[in-house]
């Protein structure tokens, strides 16, 4: 169920997680990207709960292999990199980060522990390696300090202080956004640095000729209509005029609906 | 209602949103990332809706102050940069980019909005400067192309390929989050690169002559109770130990409990 080339997803497991409807909306969130494994740690409500699966959306699938264990040890059995959610600091001694430092540590034990795994299936690699986890406590009151002992990491998103506290499938999907974002950056996928494109076919552009045929059509169309009234300006209102429509980078298209445009507008005025 | 030093938070435009219970999560998702002003365009089970309020959470006054407005424009009136939330790329000519990406510009727009601006109150500059805003369609089928084409930027998150389709309430989540990231990282309220840190108190922490104290009486106790068979390893044993025990920069509370396990054991031992 890996879709992608990314790094092996971490698994989702949810402590004690108390409403059917929150665990079917984490696994959508997780399914949007691209995690797969959920683990659900004694669910107050039992398991299955028919309130998840219409949450889930098309993450359905998630819920119907959701795996349910008796204890959060068991739960992270076959994990070497345990991560704890948590909304609050704790008055433990446990390293913490948020959740875009998180990201970046998991996906650097991922590279770790593939170095020299000529492994070619992602389930055989899943076989050999630890896996990577994310934990989240109970919707009412997060994961006990018993819970968050067992982690290598405390994970707290620094959210409004006024009111931090995150639904659950809420916390799930701010995690797994993260693991995402920092595993497309890493492998090129999304650009660091984004920068709007428009999303035109590039080749479509209208060129600079086309562009200087329909400045001059323009201008002197305008002129013809009387438009440059004060003439010391009509230097300065032009250079503006083509600074506008150069910034829309018309395409060849667009350029001949301008013209269009002209024509039209000229028409009328005749 | 803007809590701490951030920027002016953007406006939040649900276009004709059809669940109450996600108009409520996406107050709650707000209220988490400090965004306060949300803007409703022709719900459609009118307004107030009573499923709002209780799943806004800690967001409640954000649902009790939203405004109902008929149309995007109307809802946009006072807004300069205007961002479209989209699952998919449409076949328009606009500018996209992904959530981070749109951060950073919201970011941009407001700084140079502010620059010679000697408002000193938050609501002052509001009244004297454009919005931001984040718009969203509703959840059936998204925003429709003559409510994009309203916008400076049409945001996609570079999500699951099978699955892109984000709730409503996560998606204003994931929006809301990477404009309050950039914030802080913004104002250095958030470190770029977070390096787990421990949150011990620093001055805490034991120091290398204590650490040295318990490691010398560790090694004494060992070689004490025969721990060391193979002479010839025992350097190297003796600084793994030591290496295994400094990875976890001990406490001086810690460095004294250690001690106290070493006597338990050892009178175990007699």
């Amino acid at each position: 169920m890996n879709f992608e080339d990314l790094p092996i997803a971490p698994v989702v497991i949810l402590a004690r997680p108390q409403m059917g409807e929150n665990i079917g909306a984490a696994a959508r969130a997780m399914m949007n990207c691209g995690l797969t494994e959920l683990r659900l740690v004694n669910p107050r409500d039992g398991w299955p709960n028919p309130a998840a699966l219409p949450m889930a959306a098309g993450g359905g699938e998630i819920i119907k292999n959701a795996q349910v264990l008796p204890s959060v040890a068991a739960a992270a059995h076959d994990v070497t990199l345990l991560l704890a959610a948590s909304a609050r600091r704790r008055d433990l001694s446990i390293k913490s980060t948020d959740p875009r430092g998180a990201a970046s540590l998991m996906l650097a034990h991922d590279r770790q522990q593939r170095l020299g795994d000529d492994s070619q299936t992602v389930s055989a690699i899943n076989a050999k390696q630890g896996r990577v986890a994310m934990m989240f406590g109970p919707e009412a009151s997060g994961l006990d300090n018993d819970e968050v002992v067992l982690a290598d990491l405390l994970v707290t998103a620094p959210l409004n202080p006024a009111y931090p506290s995150l639904n659950l499938a809420q916390a799930v999907l701010l995690f797994a956004w993260e693991w995402r974002m920092a595993a497309q950056l890493d492998i090129g996928q999304v650009d660091a640095l984004v920068s709007p494109v428009i999303s035109n076919d590039h080749s479509k552009l209208a060129s600079i000729s086309e562009r200087e045929i329909f400045f001059d059509r323009l201008e002197a169309a305008l002129d013809d209509g009387g438009f440059f009234t004060a003439p010391e300006m009509a230097t300065s209102v032009k250079r503006n005029l083509r600074a506008f429509f150069t910034r829309g980078a018309p395409t060849g298209q667009e350029i001949n609906t301008l013209h269009g445009v002209i024509q039209a507008l000229s028409r009328r005025r005749d």
